[in-house]
């Protein structure tokens, strides 16, 4: 109670939380956000999100649109839904990922989620018993360790090599682990680093957590999103090798972040999520957490079946080219290094070299400084795990991504160091 | 680790999530739905939860249907939602409830959530603090147990008092209550008693609660939907007395718990929520929490200022006459009392006399036979912390209710002892 007014009072805020919550992709964004100059009165270029839903060349699908009118309309899905989600919809979801696996799963693998981030939280919290680790990548989302540390589940950071593009330090995870790990996160295709890992890694990944008995997370929030010259891989591949549990949603690849629909599937043909009491606990979970939308869940199917091929072609060809606009737009600024071309996802992580600029202290100084003096937003790399680096959300509309680039490039000229 | 083939394995399941979800309404009834007898070719009639959409006489304004159709062909709600929600649809919400209070809410007193469903889990994580109680109903809505037990916030049952038209006891609320209790729930109208608190009874309620120094959490999802002689007073009139904090959605009022748009409202003139760090934390943990979907958020504003008057009637008067049917139905059955004739709500708690039948252990017998016997679901007592008691929703379509209740009869005469 720190002051008088509350003295009386029995209830108080929860430090755990809040701590918790205080780095989030989001919660930085904002802070850049706010260090925006009013009088500047070119458009805001907004380069920290991976969401290109407000830009109409990434439209969605008009098929996932009157989707969704028609469930709406039907008034089949105006009740509670189950809580594992509505049959149809897990049915739907099932085959379609069973596209690429080589074993089918059934409608029971797959749970429907709030989102991609209801999906992460569920796992979370169904691995969270007292003295339990799991291991999350370094460059990662900020969101598994803020839902890791407000759950108290002890989390430990193997790193991505950027020297090997941005494959898994496979002989630091061996490192990080000990008896009480319980699972390991893979984000592919990657964000922040647009890396897509090789099939061969992917075994090599599941042949690691098979020695250190641990559980493969799959984060495939944006599977499929994919325009270099490695293919997507779904880590469900290697669901005989060891457990993996495969998170996804509708946002990215259909580009409706906002409609909130993501799943959790277990890729488990041993069934060892089922014996080991995982399953048990996530259908407990789902019985006391928040349901996605029922109409949502009832277009599924006719979403999944009825957009075109034509759609997606165009989304990735979009994709590519805006990877590229990026890519070859940093080339040509000395104190940003970019690793790898991205060849997936929506985002890069590039080193910056603050001993190369006059006046910049580290990554989110350059961010805030950005902001109020070009009115670009991009994301600091601190708040992915990775001091002096940044992260670049392309998916933007061209002319606004190179307009931006190109602000970027400015800004670094200005605070060059004199030679 | 129970069985050899996860002998391997470092993971495993969550008791204590295992355990917190095990007594849930929806759980409870889905054990009396899995007893139902498939030879017989009745219908199933379903008394057990409040969820009437499913019926043609219930169903939703078509303006509601029409607010979600304009949100989605918009386009304009495609992305990411703030964590908070979209500011449009918190000040529609915030002049929605002030029609009713003797101050205004500003936008930023409402917070967007899944449904009331995780407006209850918000609340509940912001006070879950190592050491604090929280005070809750009995009869209550097995939800807050749950939520409460699966995040380690100790819980208190205080009695509704059926003697006294299921009013709070007071006095048993002040011998609970020690230094560490944060607040107390009331639910009004009342589920599962169909009770509605005047509001002197209100009064007296956050007078209790200033009293104690704790927060009144006012569970509002039936809000307006009262057909007795006591008008429905939201607890945040008496926000001055002590903080309120409100819970409501669209769920119940327009027939849509499948749409899955709720709020958790602070009701505070004197701004203590802000001063203890309470309204701090709702922001965090709304960081790092599923968010509703974008185009209902955007379809709030529409939907509360299109929706008629004549729709509200139309189904507060057919609530009145189902409830007019359950009571009259139930008072010819020896068996079971009704303390009192519902005035809010869908539901109804009754008595059931065991000693006065010849083959039935508790409630729950009663609801596991009846299920297999007439095809009735109903809820048994104990999921509510009323053991030998029994929940009956009556909001379902007349004919059909009447039929359930005729079923519940029969029932009870076939296995009444006989004299």
């Amino acid at each position: 109670m720190e002051n008088g007014a509350a003295e009386r009072w029995g209830f108080r805020g929860n430090q755990v939380l809040d701590k918790a919550a205080s780095i989030t992709v989001r919660g930085v964004l904002r802070k850049v956000i706010s260090n925006l100059n009013p009088q500047d009165r070119r458009p805001v270029i907004t380069l920290g999100q991976g969401d290109p839903s407000a830009f109409s060349c990434f439209r969605t699908a008009p098929e996932a649109e009157e989707a969704i009118v028609d469930a709406v309309r039907s008034r089949e899905f105006d009740s509670y839904p189950p809580d594992v989600g509505v049959l149809p919809a897990r049915r739907a979801i099932a085959e379609y990922l069973s596209t690429d696996l080589p074993y089918k799963l059934s409608p029971d693998d797959v749970y429907l989620t709030v989102g991609c981030g209801q999906a992460i939280e569920l796992i979370i919290k169904v691995l969270a018993r007292p003295g339990a680790n799991i291991l999350l990548p370094r460059p990662g989302y900020a969101f598994y360790e803020a839902l890791a540390a407000a759950n108290h589940l002890e989390f430990r950071r193997f790193d991505l090599l950027p020297e090997k593009v941005w494959e898994v330090d496979l002989e630091g995870v061996k490192a990080l682990a000990d008896e009480n790990t319980v699972a390991m996160v893979i984000i592919n295709p990657g964000n922040p680093c647009g890396n897509v890992f090789t099939h061969q890694h992917l075994k090599k990944v599941a042949e690691t957590a098979r020695m250190l008995g641990i559980l493969v997370i799959a984060d495939e929030v944006y599977g499929h999103l994919v325009f270099g010259s490695n293919p997507f891989v779904p880590m469900g591949v290697f669901g005989s090798i060891t457990p993996v549990i495969t998170l996804g949603s509708i946002s990215k690849r259909w580009i409706v972040p906002g409609w909130r629909l993501g799943w959790l599937v277990t890729n488990d043909p041993n069934g060892i999520l089922c014996k080991s009491g995982i399953v048990e606990t996530i259908v407990s979970y789902l019985n006391i957490c928040a349901d996605p939308t029922s109409f949502i869940q009832g277009a599924v199917p006719q979403i999944i079946e009825k957009t075109t091929d034509d759609f997606f072609s165009r989304i990735i060809s979009l994709l590519g080219k805006t990877a590229d606009i990026c890519f070859d737009g940093l080339a040509d600024i000395p104190c940003i290094t970019c690793p790898h071309k991205p060849e997936g996802a929506m985002s890069v992580m590039v080193k910056l070299n603050v001993s190369l600029l006059e006046d910049i202290d580290d990554d989110m100084d350059f961010c805030m400084k950005l902001s109020k003096e070009e009115s670009v937003i991009i994301l600091a790399g601190f708040a992915v795990g990775m001091k002096n680096w940044l992260r670049i959300t392309f998916a933007t509309e061209p002319p606004f991504l190179e307009d931006g680039i190109g602000r970027i490039k400015a800004f670094c000229q200005r605070h060059a160091k004199k030679q």
